[in-house]
């Protein structure tokens, strides 16, 4: 009946509320907060969000065939439940719409992890010219005989002390600025943003100005607190971007944004939620109010950047793919519901393109290949890859649908970098015995035991894709070899598979494998990153990459060779391959540190030539050849002794 | 019991509600909409909110003599409230908390009435030069091979086709920018703020913009919907100044911003949501929308300024009397809460001083003295009287408290221009009897016929003393001449009156009369204006007044010759005095036509000196001579026939 509630308990949380009539069990976990994954968005395809339904916990009788306070949405296929599931209460949570009180189970695989979120800042040397700057005074006491306005006071006293003229004040700041200045005898320290504008005062002597570099990942958001001052990162916070339970992906987002009632906003009101979080916890770890942060700067891609500032993403979803705005913005923190200085404005980097934004912006502006003789290529390793090629003389930049196998998703047992994920492995060439190490323990598992494996994390995956083709569990074409003889090795219904963990050694009961399903998702995706590359090369005239920059939030966690075995680039020598971290993260500091940069992006992001891979003569072929380990045709002299023969 | 609730009644009207315990009855009026007048803000002082209480009409009985359902807060002095009154129900509705369910009469001189407006627009010639200016663009549509952000995209077509180069975009036009663009088949208009910032974008072709000037008076507020194209005032509309209700001096206003909860939140949001009215309403009568308003420039006082902004007035209530802020403000129309163009820019005038505000900028740049070589004295009359004198070599200003007597406050019959306001009054040399015309009544009054007069409103009380003079019912220092035989003059308790309407005339029910402690208060008033006049003359060493302008309100509306005669101003040739009307609003209106003249009013502004009257040597002979009629030892060649010898 519409109008009623119903409670709802997630196990083994122990989670617990009231939802209206007619809601979905996703809709419910994600209003109650209880960890459930959700790569879809809720369009019942990924199985990801698979619970079991333990009904009769309050209601009077039990029938699990047949649920009576479950309904479900669509038919769910059965690959993905199979019909005994079914009939023992397991069901889709985006498929299933509560209709009485019921207890859900959610199994292991099922649970949202507690990301480790790896996007500390790297140590960099930024020159240091703040958009926002402090200025302490010491002001005349007004008189009848000199009654003149306390903000012409302040205005008088920069131009005599500082010789700054001309500036106006912000209306949030001009609301406090009497009983600042009288709280203080007369003494104050003013924030001037860009030598423009008045937009904070503060009773007193403050020297120190704080801000808040952000990157706003498809899957993480991370925030720097820096000291603007000294340039130094005082603390580190993030947090899974709450976007994902709206859909991992980026067309999730779009579509849900377009078709959900205030999908827009809640988009947008989730990550300005985080952001807000972020800057409360990062001020409370450097001993400071989150209403000290006077600037902030953001990065995130075009899609994410849009979403940020509750711009409506549906362009970027349909040809021709185009931004609402390539440059950057500078908004005021409140209009976005920002809760740090009154007067303070956010700075968002501009977009170079609809599929390339501000985040490679970033990474441009913290790796300048525009400044650089030799031939490079920055590769962005995220849930969606961007390339930059090129050096001083001209840049190309590019997109590639990388799919979300890299962070973990379409891969059976894919997941995100959190405790319990599989991050490195090694599979012994004679024996096809397999080392791994997951997240939160030291030392590698070589002895079946249960170190709480619970899947594989991105670098994990670069390290099994690498492993098994090395050591020919695989073939060049990415095909198992079916007559490998290894109890690892087994044929299933749907198809051949490798077990990287045995049941005993996981947390979550049942053997963590690698199947053939899973080497096409890593085929797609490194295929997908090696033709972005190989197009810009040939629009280039360019046959030998000098460097190769691997960037992204995981970047510096890849093991540069497996990445080199896959083919994720063409031919470079390894000694010039750098994983430099998240560069996207360090752009947005760099901006907010130095104006100069600001005009610097604005002005190289619109250098930068967009290529679209799929107008591209030849971009079939090109794709097609490079889903091969590491690749059909090309020639890596520098890989000579590491790959097969 | 708190928590609890009561009804009210107000009688006549018949308007009912349910209030909190524990509120007052003037509070309980300003709720519920029942028009009572209140001076002094709430004090207890003025004695204008009196009203009778009708206990009983659903309680179960009826004690007058001790009303259980009402508390008197402070007791009331007997000159306000009789004994006698007291005993039959006659309370101070601001001093009187409602404890249980009662009927308040309110008699017909508490009742406030329907403010007639008077300020009109005058005719002026204004160059065009708008903040705002609205550009028509067509675009190529954005292709594949194009795929140029929207916004960029519209940059390049304003730079193009009209030589506009690096605009910003202000962030809620941003947000509705891609649906504009694509709705109309890229062919859209939009509106540039100062060729700096666009601040809204419509589809299609929209050729006219429409801006809004305020004038928001202490006592009123008007509006005038200006077509920024052709200059064209195409619609006004006014009302009182809903702040009235928390107090009618500014005084009383700066009290209530700083005792009352929330009190100069209140006294912002009540001239917002009346701006938000009149700006509703004269899109309505031009035939627009009102979010197709895309500017408003303001006028007002200091602390009008002030509290329409948001900004604590407290430092102009005390030395020495320093605003917040000089220099013209321009502030986001939605940081108001003004719902207007989401991207709109609200343009408040500069103040000259503490007490010389917004309105007189608007003054100064609609009369220009700067550009005269005639000495000039400029009056703005209104419920605070502010001058200015000087020529193009040197201005200065100053303000007077002239007390409310001319807003028909403090005046024992005075009353606003209202319906059954006396407005004009001649008596005759001879028999001394009176003539007067009311407001909303063609013909002047002769006969002894009820046509309806309440009160005596501004211009009314200048003939009343005029006349009264002239006719030699007082003498020049202002005493009634006690050997006067005529019915109309009689000698009082609390002194001698003079009766300017008889009670068969009115519809008060009794007779109107000018008092002794009237006419002190009209000495008091324009003895504040000379005197002010003087000390400004002395200092530029001016002897002669080459021209006289009287600005305000109802500065249109006062006999000159009056004015002249009761000594308002020093000798002037009365075919040299102006009445010109609403020279602030028209201010407001030049500011919002043409952005030159806003940069003149800051520069101006600042050129003008302020005196602080008090300051001045000699200010106390200078004052008490101006209290007499029209002055105690000045001669006034001018005036020669005109005044008794």
């Amino acid at each position: 009946m519409p109008g009623q509630k119903f409670t709802v308990v997630f196990q083994p949380s122990g989670l617990r509320g009231k939802v209206a009539d007619g809601v979905s069990i996703l809709d419910a976990a994600r209003e109650l907060g209880a960890p459930l994954e959700s790569v879809c968005g809720g369009k019942g395809t990924c199985g990801k969000c698979k619970i079991k339904i333990e009904e009769g916990y309050f209601a009077k009788y039990r029938v699990n065939s047949s649920l009576s306070s479950v309904e479900t949405i669509k038919a769910t296929p059965e690959k993905l439940i199979s019909k005994r599931q079914f009939q023992h209460g397991y069901r889709l949570a985006c498929q299933s719409r509560i209709h009485g009180d019921i207890v859900v189970f959610v199994p292991e695989e099922s649970r949202q992890g507690q990301q480790v979120v790896r996007k500390e800042a790297t140590e960099r040397k930024i020159k240091l010219k703040p958009a926002v700057r402090k200025y302490y005074l010491e002001l005349k006491p007004a008189t009848l005989h000199n009654p003149l306005g306390d903000f012409e006071r302040v205005q008088a006293a920069l131009a005599e002390r500082y010789k700054l003229g001309d500036l106006t004040i912000d209306y949030q700041a001009l609301l406090k600025l009497q009983n600042t200045v009288r709280k203080s005898g007369w003494k104050l320290t003013v924030s001037v943003w860009k030598q423009q504008e008045i937009i904070d005062v503060e009773a007193g002597q403050s020297a120190r100005g704080y801000g808040l570099a952000v990157d706003i990942g498809t899957t993480t958001v991370a925030g720097y607190l820096c000291d603007l001052t000294s340039g130094k990162v005082l603390a580190t916070d993030a947090m899974m971007n709450p976007q994902v339970a709206y859909g991992e992906d980026l067309m999730s987002r779009i579509g849900y944004a377009a078709k959900a009632k205030d999908g827009l906003k809640k988009l947008q009101q989730v990550v300005i939620r985080g952001l807000n979080q972020i800057a409360a916890r990062a001020a409370a770890k450097a001993g400071i109010k989150r209403a000290q942060i006077i600037d902030i700067a953001v990065v995130g891609n075009t899609c994410i950047h849009h979403l940020f500032l509750g711009i409506d993403p549906a362009q970027l979803g349909r040809s021709p793919f185009v931004p609402a705005i390539h440059h950057s913005v500078d908004v005021k923190a409140r209009d976005l519901g920002l809760k740090i200085a009154a007067g303070a404005y956010v700075h968002v980097l501009p977009n170079e393109a609809g599929f390339v934004g501000a985040d490679n912006v970033g990474v441009l502006i913290a790796e300048e290949p525009y400044n650089q003789d030799e031939m490079l290529l920055i590769i962005d390793i995220g849930t969606n890859g961007e390339l930059i090629l090129g050096n001083r003389k001209k840049l190309l930049s590019t997109s590639c649908a990388t799919g979300p196998a890299f962070e973990g998703a379409e891969i059976r047992h894919g997941m995100r970098a959190a405790p319990g994920a599989i991050e490195r492995v090694r599979i012994d060439p004679a024996t096809k015995e397999v080392q791994f190490k997951v997240i939160g323990n030291e030392r590698w598992n070589t002895e079946d035991k249960n170190i709480g494996a619970r899947g594989i994390c991105g670098s994990g995956i670069f390290d099994v894709a690498a492993q098994v083709f090395l050591t020919g569990i695989i073939d060049k074409s990415g095909r198992f070899n079916i007559k490998l003889k290894t109890p690892r090795f087994r044929v299933k219904d749907n198809g051949p598979e490798f077990v990287i963990a045995k049941a005993k050694e996981t947390t979550i009961g049942h053997d963590i494998v690698i199947c053939q399903k899973d080497i096409r998702a890593i085929q797609l995706a490194k295929g997908a990153m090696y033709c972005g590359a190989k197009i810009m090369m040939q629009k280039l005239g360019v046959d030998q990459l000098d460097r190769v920059i691997l960037a992204g939030a995981f970047g510096s966690y890849i093991d540069k060779t497996s990445a080199a075995i896959i083919g994720l680039f063409p031919d470079c020598d390894p000694k010039r391959v750098y994983a430099v971290g998240n560069a996207a993260g360090d752009g947005a500091r760099i901006a907010l540190l130095n104006t100069d940069k600001r005009k610097e992006a604005d002005v190289r992001a619109r250098q930068v030539e967009y290529v679209e891979l799929t107008v591209a003569p030849d971009f079939n072929m090109t794709f097609t050849r490079a889903l091969a380990f590491p690749h059909q045709v090309d020639k890596f002299p520098h890989l000579k002794g590491l790959l097969p023969e």
